[in-house]
C-alpha cells in the first residue's frame, strides 16, 4: 500500500477510485464512532444531534465548493441528485432535454423517464471525435438545442470516456440562450477544482464518495437560487423533525424517515483529510500517474485515446481505446487472473479502460495493467 | 442492562424502542463487519456481492413474513416504501384517499402532496374515542369511503397512539368494495404476529428498525401480485447492473446508485436473534411489562386509556393520556432530569406518553419513570 491512509484489500489492485473510492481511515472511524453513539443512544444522535451535524456537514462543503450553504442539499448520490432535478424541471410538451452522448446510462433512464411522462422529446448533443479544440465541443452541445429545449443535461468529467468537458463555456453559452443547465459531476469534486458559484450552472450533482473519499452514500445537489422554488423532494417525510415545520427548498432533504446518514457527516473529514495531504499534490501526483499510465497504454499496446494530452481534458484517469473488437470478457479476466479492478467500458460499439490514479496507486500497478491487458489481448 | 445482545448507552432509561430500536450485538457486527469488507475492496462487495446477498435477505423476510420474495422491496424504511405507494397509486380528479385520524404525520403529508397534485380529496376516518369493539373500528373507516374511495391507508399498530387495528377485517371489507388498502406497518414486524399473504391487503410499509431490532435503515414494502405492474421506483438507476437490465417491478429498487445498503442486510440476522430468543417469549415479556406500565400509570397518576385492556388492542407499548393540559415540556425534562427517553405525543389537542417495553427493559425502569412523571406532573 503506497498510502499509509488508505487500506485497500491487500490481495487487489485497485484502479478504479472513480467508481467506487474507498475512504480514508479518518472518515471510516469518524463514521464507525457516530454509528456506534447512533446505535446506543439512537434519540440523543437522531433527534438531538443529527440535523445540526447535518447542517455543518453542508456548510463545510459549500464553503469548499464555493457557493452559498443556501444552495446546496446533502444528498447519498449524484444519481438520487439527479433524480430530484428530473422530477423538479418542469417539461411541457413539445419541449425538450439536451444529453450529450457521452453521459451515464442510469441518467439517460432518469431523462428518458421524465420525457416520457411530459411528452417531451429527449435529444442527444454527439459530441466531437476526437476532443481537441474546446469551443468545437461547446459548439456541439448547443447545436443540439432549439427554441423548446428546457435544460442541457452534461457532465463535468465523462463516466464511459474520462473526458473533462468545458463546462464553464457551456454555461455561458447556454445562459445566453436562455437554457438551464444540469451538470452531472460525480467526477469533479476533489479530481478538479470547483467553483460552483463562478460555473454559471443551473443544477450541479455530484458524489463525494469517488475522489473526494468520503464514505459510500454521500453527495449532493447544487441548485441555483432561480431555480430553488422549483425543486420537489422526491422522499416527502416530515422536513424538519416537529414541532418545525420545513420552510426552504432544502428542509425536506434534512429528516427523510429514520436512516443511517453517517455517510454524509463524513463529508468534512474527507474535505480535511484531503487539505492537510494538500490538493495540488493530490490532484498533481495523480495526473503524473494517469499520464504514464495513458502513454504506457498508447505506447505497448497500439491503444488510441479520444482527448489530446493535455490537461484541460484529463486529470486523474487514462482513457484509451483497445484495439480489439470485443472486450467484452477482459474486466472479469483482469480480475480472476490478475486481481486488477478496473472497468472496460463498451460505448458506442467501441470497448475503452479507464484507469483511476488514486494516492495509494504506484506506478509499479500501472505496470502490471498493462502487461496483464497486453496478455489478454495477445491470446 | 437487561439483555446481554443490547447495549444502551449506560446514563439512559430507553424506553422508546418504538421510534427507534436500538440493533442487537450480532446486528451490529453484521452491519460493521459488511462495511470493513466495502470498504477495503467496494468492487468485491457493490458489483459481485451485493445483489444476491440483497436477495437472499428479501427472501428470508419474506418467508418469516408468510410472503413470497416476489412481493418484497427491501426499502431503507416506511415513509420511503409510503412514498413509492403514493407515487403509484394513479388517482383521478375528484377521486378520494382514506386515513385514519390516528395515522402518521409524515404519512398524512405524503398523501396531501399525492392527492393535491392529481386534484383528489384526502378524507379522514374519525376512529372511536375509546377502542373497545373491534366492529366500531371497521365501522368507522368505511364510513368515510364511499364510490370515489381508491385507497385507504391505516396503521396496523398506530404511531401516536400505540393502539393495534383489526386490519384484517379492514382488509376484508374493504375488498367487498373494490377499495385497495395501504397498510402503515413500521410498529408490526416482531411485535406481533404478521402473515402477509393471508391479510389481503394491496400494500404493505414498515420499517426493520424499530420492533425487529435490525440496523437503522431497514424496511420494505411489500405489494399484492396484482398492484405490482402499476408500481412506480421513486429513483431510477440502472435497476440491475449492466449488462442486465431490470425485468420485474421489484428490479429497480435493487441498485440506487453508490450507496450503503448494509442496514437492509442485517435483516436475516435480526430475525435469527429474535427467533433465538423466541418471538413467544419476546412478545410476553414486551406485553407483560407493558400491562405493568400502564397500570401503574393509570394507577399513580390517575391517567385514562384509549384502549380496553386487551391484548387485542396492544402489545409491547403502553399508551395513557396524561391528566394535564399543557405536557409539551415533558418529554425534554423527563430527558434532561431522569435521563429517561420515552415520547410525550401531542395528539388531537391532547397529551399521552408512549412507553415502549422491550427486552432489556426492566420493572424498576418503568416505576422509576412513573415516578418521574408524577413528580413533573406535581409541580
Amino acid at each position: 500500500m503506497a498510502h499509509p491512509l488508505w487500506q485497500i484489500r491487500p490481495d487487489t489492485t485497485y484502479l478504479n477510485h472513480g467508481s467506487f473510492g474507498p475512504p480514508s481511515l479518518p472518515v471510516i472511524e469518524a463514521r464507525r464512532q457516530w454509528q456506534e453513539e447512533l446505535d446506543q443512544q439512537p434519540m440523543d444522535v437522531f433527534v438531538r444531534r443529527q440535523e445540526a451535524a447535518l447542517l455543518a456537514a453542508r456548510q463545510r462543503l459549500a464553503s469548499w465548493l464555493g457557493t452559498s450553504a443556501d444552495n446546496l442539499a446533502l444528498i447519498d448520490n449524484a444519481t438520487w441528485a439527479m433524480n430530484v432535478v428530473a422530477e423538479s424541471v418542469v417539461l411541457g410538451e413539445g419541449d425538450n432535454v439536451v444529453l450529450s452522448d457521452h453521459e451515464y446510462g442510469a441518467v439517460e433512464r432518469i431523462w428518458q423517464r421524465a420525457c416520457l411522462r411530459s411528452s417531451a422529446e429527449l435529444k442527444t448533443a454527439v459530441l466531437p471525435s476526437r476532443f481537441e479544440d474546446p469551443d468545437e465541443v461547446v459548439d456541439a452541445v448547443l447545436a443540439a438545442c432549439d427554441e423548446r429545449t428546457r435544460l442541457i443535461v452534461v457532465s463535468h468529467i465523462t463516466s464511459p470516456t474520462a473526458v473533462t468537458l468545458p463546462i464553464a463555456r457551456i454555461c455561458e453559452r447556454a445562459r445566453q440562450q436562455g437554457i438551464a443547465v444540469c451538470v452531472d459531476g460525480p467526477h469533479a469534486p476533489a479530481q478538479i477544482p470547483l467553483d460552483l458559484d463562478q460555473l454559471g450552472c443551473d443544477f450541479y450533482t455530484a458524489s463525494c464518495h469517488k475522489w473526494l473519499s468520503a464514505s459510500f452514500g454521500s453527495g449532493f445537489l447544487y441548485v441555483h437560487p432561480q431555480q430553488q422554488t422549483s425543486i420537489r423532494p422526491l422522499l416527502l417525510s416530515w422536513g424538519k423533525l416537529p414541532p418545525e415545520e420545513p420552510s426552504n427548498w432544502y428542509d425536506d432533504f434534512l429528516w427523510l424517515g429514520t436512516r443511517d446518514i453517517s455517510a454524509l457527516l463524513t463529508i468534512p473529514v474527507a474535505i480535511d483529510v484531503l487539505e492537510e495531504i494538500g490538493l495540488e499534490h493530490f490532484r498533481q501526483q495523480g495526473h503524473q500517474l494517469a499520464c504514464f499510465a495513458r502513454q504506457q497504454l498508447v505506447e505497448k499496446l497500439g491503444a488510441r485515446c479520444l482527448v489530446a494530452d493535455d490537461p484541460c481534458w484529463y486529470s486523474n484517469m487514462a482513457h484509451v481505446e483497445l484495439p480489439v473488437q470485443d472486450a467484452s470478457g477482459m474486466q472479469q479476466a483482469l480480475w480472476d487472473q490478475h486481481r486488477i479492478e478496473v472497468p472496460v467500458v463498451h460505448w458506442q460499439d467501441r470497448w475503452f479502460i479507464r484507469v483511476s490514479c488514486y494516492l495509494y496507486n504506484e506506478q509499479a500497478e500501472v505496470e502490471q495493467l498493462v502487461e496483464a491487458v497486453a496478455g489478454l489481448l495477445s491470446r
